[in-house]
């Protein structure tokens, strides 16, 4: 029995355990100060209700005979298909029925998307990013380089010919940096890709927080890229299912490499290896794409705007530099006084009981910088952003 | 680019499609006979009242403030493995609770278990059986033997020193054959696997149809099986949950090879590469174990028996030789008068009207046999069993 050994290659992330035990450690020394958290990616905001009785009568019908569902088609229910369909096509994108695989999440597609390469591949990963791109390659063994951003190109990494990648992630709006490509920088990504005869795999997941029209919200709208180009989506951000678990990918017909058609791959990956997604779940996502639906779900995503404008506009009154934070929940910003990440976070916990997430979390390339987030209380999100602002005006 | 080229070597399954041709074709030739299907492997009857329930009252809860539910813990929340521990426990079998990962069904997990073995081990898959064990390991490249089992021993295969494996699925009820092993059977199993430095993966899915005491309903009844197996299950036939999506994985905390501990891998699989199952199935799954959720249950498993033993006591009657349906939900009938098991199809649907599963699709060993199943309505059952015995007495 040989195990696979690139599991002992993984970096341990004590990201998250390390704040708890500071945050916990401070609360203790002062029991008295009220900590609010701009460190979380979960959204907070309930269900919409039309999401949620869609669901009721999904359950109801289970309990029947005539409207009991069993296995479902794995690639996901026509009806939740022609929704997603439509909501791209409503902002000019067609995609076919086909193309379209509904997920348990982006988490879990990111993943298993990969078992479609080789694993003698060179993947790009920018950085900062999410860091489970990385960890996802590190336990199939493929050899990882770095796409390095900084604030001088506003931590959005264009493609440098000099550089040979045959997987390229990206993630727009970026998470943590809430960086987000024009078509036209996308449009360099997939020339880069179709020279290179790479595969970009698109992450999607924020791409309902971008208002800006000069901002691609999906990579199908830059030409070129159903040649090249697979898009991870999920409904986690746009209606608040992180613990309601329903995503999408889109893999285009005319994906090819190596001779064999990515759609169909990936359709015979999927039949395999997943059994589908909850009916319960697929009828609750349908209901985001219905009229009421969307009117709930841009309440809450103006809610979550709301608190990245109250943080941005306490960072432009004390002339922080920051990115993020307008078509993105995450807001991304430098240190002031030339801090650290870390430096900042302890700083940012003493001073105004506020913690969020160092930057050099996502990657070398964060060192310096700092992850706040817009998915807090919104009261409680204003109290921060004025300490926040009386303090860093004290430096 | 480079693809993962394995996927050219997986067979094209044809077995599901054929079936359905040739009963259209005969439909549409005889369009005044009533077609019973007795081929499905699918539940038909729906969810429990509680289950149902506990999802409504769950989706409500996520529609409040403070009910709402977030990014759960990717192995489950504690509520539902608790309850799993329960079930063990009430015949015997302890577990700890950090053993136990909820997933969204044994399909996923059996196929993603596999990310924690090199490429490079030998898997002994037994013939016939559930086909997706092999294509697993068809696309990640590993070498498949196959431990071919017939009517002498039961189609129970058991342990032969002179073959070398590494990995040995082990599927008790076994899907296509209703066979399952009594604890000693098992146990030479895995004596066979800790000699062997071998890893039994055991997919115990249809454990709940099992009443003979001698039957064991999990390895780990098994002295010595948590230094050797893991075991994946599922609520898809105990409550019907096909369409529902939830599963259960045990890896026991002895479970040792190469020096990693199988255990912790999973884990770090799991929260890198999953993002758990929704809370409100979660929910629905818990209702399961509860006295009414048990009571309701079984209710089902109980009219699913009864078709069993309808189908059963028909082939009593003509003398036709099965294995299974008394612990299983599957009928495995030795094709009468010598047919093979395309003949056979032909032949029960030309005289009877009625669809079954030729046993060869499920691997050669397979060949002159024929899988009915107990999932049918209970009327259409009896219908069918009556045709099936009349006609076979003619022969």
């Amino acid at each position: 029995m040989k195990m696979n050994h690139h599991y002992g290659e993984l970096k341990a992330s004590y990201l998250f355990v390390d704040i708890a035990h500071k945050v916990a450690a401070y609360q203790e020394a002062h029991p008295e100060k009220e900590i609010i958290r701009l460190g979380i990616g979960d959204v907070t905001q309930p269900l919409a209700k039309c999401v949620v009785t869609a669901m009721q009568d999904a359950a109801a019908e289970m309990g029947t005979k005539e409207g009991f569902h069993g296995y479902g088609p794995e690639q996901g229910y026509p009806f939740l298909k022609q929704a997603i369909q439509g909501y791209y096509a409503g902002r000019g994108t067609q995609l076919a029925e086909d193309e379209i695989f509904i997920s348990d999440g982006a988490k879990s597609d990111l993943a298993n998307v990969l078992g479609l390469f080789d694993v003698d591949n060179t993947v790009l990963v920018p950085d900062p990013v999410y860091p489970t791109y990385v960890d996802d390659n590190v336990t199939d063994g493929r050899k990882i380089i770095y796409g390095r951003t900084s604030q001088e190109n506003g931590f959005l990494g264009m493609p440098d010919d000099s550089v040979k990648a045959d997987i390229i992630y990206i993630c727009s709006p970026n998470n943590p940096t809430g960086a987000a490509y024009t078509r036209e920088q996308l449009k360099a990504w997939v020339d880069y890709a179709k020279k290179n005869n790479a595969v970009i795999l698109y992450d999607a997941a924020y791409e309902c927080f971008i208002t800006d029209p000069a901002l691609a919200r999906s990579i199908f709208e830059v030409e070129g890229a159903r040649e090249c180009a697979i898009e991870i989506c999920s409904f986690s951000k746009i209606a608040g299912f992180t613990g309601t678990r329903c995503g999408y990918t889109i893999v285009p017909h005319e994906l090819e490499r190596e001779g064999m058609n990515l759609n169909k791959l990936w359709l015979r990956r999927q039949t395999t290896k997943f059994n589908g997604v909850p009916y319960v779940v697929q009828r609750a996502a349908a209901a985001v794409f219905t009229e009421s639906g969307m009117a709930e779900i841009q309440a809450n995503l103006d809610y979550y705007r709301q608190n990245a404008r109250v943080i941005a506009d306490a960072l432009d009154e004390c002339g922080v530099w920051y990115c993020g934070g307008k078509n993105s929940p995450y807001i991304w910003l430098r240190c002031p006084g030339g801090m650290k990440s870390w430096e900042f976070f302890d700083w940012l916990l003493e001073n105004c009981g506020v913690v969020g997430t160092p930057g050099v979390g996502f990657g070398e390339c964060g060192e310096g910088y700092f992850r706040l987030t817009a998915f807090g209380d919104a009261e409680k999100t204003k109290v921060a952003a004025q300490r926040i602002k009386a303090a860093i005006q004290t430096l």
